[in-house]
């Protein structure tokens, strides 16, 4: 594969939503970049505001908007040189439409790529679970994108999702790596495939930092990797035309 | 322990020298971080340029010299809001002196601030190996910060070197995570321990992500953990007291 060698993209990350998940997708990032040295990696600016208001209260109508802080941030990458911006957060994509038009900066759709990526890499799938934050399902952002691509999306019961899911997500936040996070996991991801589901989407990005690709019997799909993927395909593709 | 809860510090890191050791390094500055929700975290700048020219090259007079980059990347984070810079790369720390009174921000000293946790944290270590690249240990950068503080140094001889730890540290580069870089490095450790060496200095941050703490028999000393523990440290204290 040809590398993004010397890349005009400079990719602008939009993090801190959580600190450890925005490591954990600029490792990714830089994981999934071919080259052999330093150089051939692609330069990048991170803004890691984890100040950021919470966006699962914001989105519940308990919290502030974190509307003005993604803007600021934006406005950071965009001064710092950025060329395109990327936002290792699922459940601040439900913010992306009030962004999009003042960040200056064309936005690599997190969820749109992950959709694209189950039609394209996997066709034979036509359910998915999905794991995510409570602000994340109630948006439907995933629920949006799947339907545009004819996929069906199993969710949670309300029990699951407060008791498993929120609180693993939780835990992980606290800084736990320890399997705290795994066993409410693994059990909402069982109670998905039950109801058909063919591959589960770990649609938090603390989610992958707490549970592991074994515990789960079917594909469990990464939209951070899928996301850092499609940015080193940009930047190859644009330095190879452009 | 207090943490740095909404810190006026914004920590400012240079890097891309290389990237996985940039991901690596904030991860730890995460994980080192008091807090039990993302918002007890510190706001962070990240600079990562990886196309910045090779140190070690430019240190043994093979290659461009570095620092246009480096300020580069300093006047980044400063417009960027940055309070602090943290550069987790050893071997740039030979051109500090060089953009120091530029950078228009402190410069947190990775190296001093070893020197200083061997002094403080262990006592006992009176004589320690280096692990590092040609450039760190052609420039002396560890020599003068422990002849300050009164520890003596042992150096790998020139074939252990070039043929293992260089080595090594090119296949982190590459991207070797399989163990490519771990026995060469484990090798140049025992022989450091065999001359007397208490503690090895994984002197440069692509080290740790190639040589596992227990493959050594003495403590193996981090020094981008200390950096990340140093930059907690301040904005604690700053939080508290400012």
């Amino acid at each position: 594969m040809r590398g993004p060698a010397r890349s005009a993209e400079v990719i602008g990350i939009l993090g801190g939503m959580g600190p450890a998940a925005t490591a954990d997708f600029y490792a990714k990032l830089v994981a999934t970049t071919p080259g052999s040295s330093d150089q051939d990696h692609l330069r990048t600016v991170i803004w890691s505001d984890p100040t950021i208001p919470d966006r699962t209260e914001a989105l519940l109508g308990d919290g502030p908007d974190p509307t003005p802080w993604l803007l600021d941030g934006s406005r950071v990458l965009r001064e710092a040189g950025a060329t395109v911006i990327a936002i290792p957060c699922n459940t601040a994509h439900a913010f992306v439409p009030r962004i999009a038009g003042h960040a200056g900066l064309p936005i690599v759709h997190m969820i749109g790529e992950v959709a694209r990526h189950l039609t394209v890499r996997r066709p034979g799938i036509h359910t998915v679970g999905l794991l995510a934050t409570t602000g994340t399902v109630r948006a439907g952002l995933y629920q949006e994108w799947l339907d545009r691509f004819g996929i069906r999306l199993v969710l949670p019961d309300g029990d699951s999702q407060d008791r498993d899911v929120m609180t693993a997500v939780r835990a992980v936040k606290a800084g736990a790596r320890d399997g705290t996070a795994s066993e409410p996991l693994a059990r909402a991801a069982r109670r998905l495939t039950d109801r058909g589901a063919q591959a589960v989407i770990a649609g938090c990005t603390e989610i992958p930092l707490g549970l592991p690709a074994d515990a789960v019997d079917v594909p469990l799909v990464d939209p951070s990797l899928i996301l850092a993927q499609a940015l080193v395909r940009l930047a190859t593709n644009r330095s190879t035309t452009g």
